[in-house]
């Protein structure tokens, strides 16, 4: 099993090493949860200051000569950096659920024969919401398939769901649980052959894994900003509509940046050219621009070096389960072929929730739990050590072997 | 006419006139526009300088358990402080378009054999999209009325506009360009005996004229918060449903933050209880916590105060207007009553997107141009000064007589 020692020849030959300096860290908390909000990029917090003192504060109105181009301008940078779209196929938009509403209601509309929605049972419940109020309210009906909770959707599960009535299949690249990763080429082929459009979320992938939006000939996509891109708190989405869709996909919510002409204030709506016409209402400026630095980042490390930074860090999560943890009741919940998993893996253990709470109180590791029985460890490579993931996994076997847990509540009754 | 010495008289004797301290201002330019963008509050610097450092870059993840209520106790504050609302009725949430969209919908789907949205030709563009947007995609059909440009939409107008086909109602308390107030409880009481709901929208109201939601027996309401609250740019909207209606309007846009059980990660989303269940995905965090100063400070200085001096330095621009500019071109776009008018006077000029130019060029004064012919002047009390306001007429008037404002190119064409 890998030493403490071993951890550190592997910071010492990481060539990423220097990255983490560019991060707030502080204090020897282990963080294991950047998956689900990133760590801040210094940069960040000096860049939002200017902005906010100067952009705001002296600039005022005048400084939205500028700012009015931060959605498409911040979206090319993902787009063609990150995901592998062309320009003037991503914006940055409102949340990823109301990105999903917006194009996959398009979707619908697109083909008045078509109505369904095929998703998986597994995927990201808010996924799942946005489809059932599109049925609620838009005559969609959801089709949800049954996948292996590990692996996630593939190909062959498509295959069984489709008909001439799907409209739209929407899965998410990397699963919120599993970490596994779908298979965007094959799943886009199977999906257009039954003649419907792919809406794929890459919350989980996008500056964890290799994204090619493009070459996989994707349709629609949408994605978060403040889990591997460090874009802070509830950063703004992003939303991604391939280039021949964008006269045809006709989001329902229409508002005034998607206006072609802005300022006109003509009565009648009509949509900007290209990805401008996704955007409905003015967008939350300070957070907006809270994603740039992070995105630059990620671009500057290379996601091919982040991916194999990644694969060993993921790796050595698993093989300590394995070798320390699977005899105290633990077992691995993501697939164990590196090229199948994103940055996170799944630690499945019947008492999870308790292990969490005991590693956030007792042992300053930061996981996260995922119902209903998974201690979450996310190791983004631009900022996480070999050293610190070592140590969340030395520290759960600690929790495991004092078994302390066991006295903690389980408060998870709580209904918000 | 009053005179720069009567101007500095006026600020001596302003009981608010400290409030302008805790604003963030520099220089000699003349800001008549804070009811685009607000200015910033200096605490709001510092206190978004602590979110994300500390919040965000210390806290990581775990200061969800704080972030997690900002939008209903902030919602709340506006509720309870300045929209006249009571506990759980209002929340921040997505931008006001998008919560347009989200009320008019449910307010739509609420009653199957109603399907009428009526607004007026004159409303803000924006919301205008919105309900072609809903026409479009649900079968809404937009019925608009022609009101009096400068006094906005009267009871009577709605009376002959209404039948049993009408679901909403729908107008601006304060008109974005004359600055009319609609009369809030008389147009409800019509909208309710023809049977449907009203939706107001108090963007250009908020923080700068009393909002009675609860007294006047509104249904549904939306407002921004980049305006006279200082909520910085693009900074979230908020959205009021009175409370025995947040069962029956559902919005068709689900997700996770409307979720009941939000963590529990259950399949099928049953809606939290009360205005909660009115909110979809992650709220831009800095952009939310941005909003909280300039609320509490609207709230210190009281609406009645407020509307006081606003009432004052309205009626100032009024008089030099007609006093000095109606000789030059000029002329009163906005309801002479203040009883009538918010915080922001339409001075209409045939040239008047030039002389805007003019202004920002060579006068340091920002003002707002709103299509065909308007110079639009707001002076939001909490920070604006008589001498300010009296600077914004002078330079007006010397750019009306200079002249030079006829070279400047009129740049409208541009298509963004």
């Amino acid at each position: 099993m890998t030493s403490r020692q071993e951890a550190e020849q592997l910071d010492k030959q990481d060539s990423l090493a220097a990255f983490r300096d560019r991060f707030q860290v502080t204090g020897q908390r282990v963080y294991v949860d950047g998956n689900s909000l990133g760590r801040l990029p210094t940069e960040t917090a000096h860049s939002l200051q200017r902005l906010i003192t100067e952009g705001w504060g002296e600039g005022l109105v005048t400084s939205w000569d500028t700012w009015i181009d931060a959605p498409t301008r911040i979206g090319d940078l993902i787009g063609s950096q990150l995901v592998g779209a062309s320009e003037g196929e991503v914006v940055i938009s409102d949340s990823t659920s109301v990105n999903l509403f917006k194009l996959a209601a398009g979707a619908l509309a697109a083909d008045a024969k078509r109505n369904v929605i095929v998703s998986d049972r597994g995927n990201f419940p808010s996924d799942l919401y946005v489809f059932q109020g599109l049925a609620a309210s838009m005559g969609a009906e959801l089709r949800l398939i049954d996948c292996d909770p590990v692996d996630g959707p593939q190909p062959e599960d498509l295959q069984h769901a489709l008909d001439d009535r799907v409209a739209l299949v929407s899965f998410s690249h990397v699963n919120y649980r599993s970490g596994a990763i779908a298979d965007m080429e094959s799943i886009t082929r199977v999906a257009h052959k039954g003649g419907a459009l792919t809406l794929w979320d890459l919350s989980h992938s996008v500056g964890a894994v290799d994204v090619r939006l493009n070459e996989c000939e994707a349709d629609l996509a949408v994605g978060c900003t403040y889990k591997y891109l460090s874009g802070g708190p509830g950063a703004p989405a992003f939303l991604y509509v391939r280039r021949d869709l964008q006269d045809s996909i006709v989001p329902p919510i229409w508002g005034w940046f998607g206006q072609g002409s802005q300022f006109a204030f003509d009565e009648a709506y009509l949509p900007a050219d290209g990805i401008r016409r996704f955007l409905v209402g003015t967008p939350p400026i300070i957070s907006l621009y809270a994603i740039e630095t992070g995105v630059r980042l990620i671009a500057e490390a290379g996601i091919e070096a982040l991916r194999e930074k990644s694969t060993l860090l993921t790796s050595m999560v698993i093989e300590m389960c394995d070798e320390a943890l699977a005899q105290l009741g633990c077992s691995v919940g993501s697939p164990r072929d590196p090229e199948q998993r994103g940055s996170h893996i799944a630690i499945k253990h019947p008492d999870a929730y308790r292990i969490c709470r005991a590693l956030i109180a007792d042992k300053d590791v930061i996981p996260d739990f995922r119902e209903p029985n998974i201690v979450r460890y996310g190791v983004p490579p631009i900022y996480t050590t070999f050293v610190e993931t070592w140590e969340a996994m030395e520290r759960l076997r600690d929790v495991l072997e004092e078994g302390s847990y066991r006295s903690l509540e389980d408060t998870r009754a709580r209904v918000t």
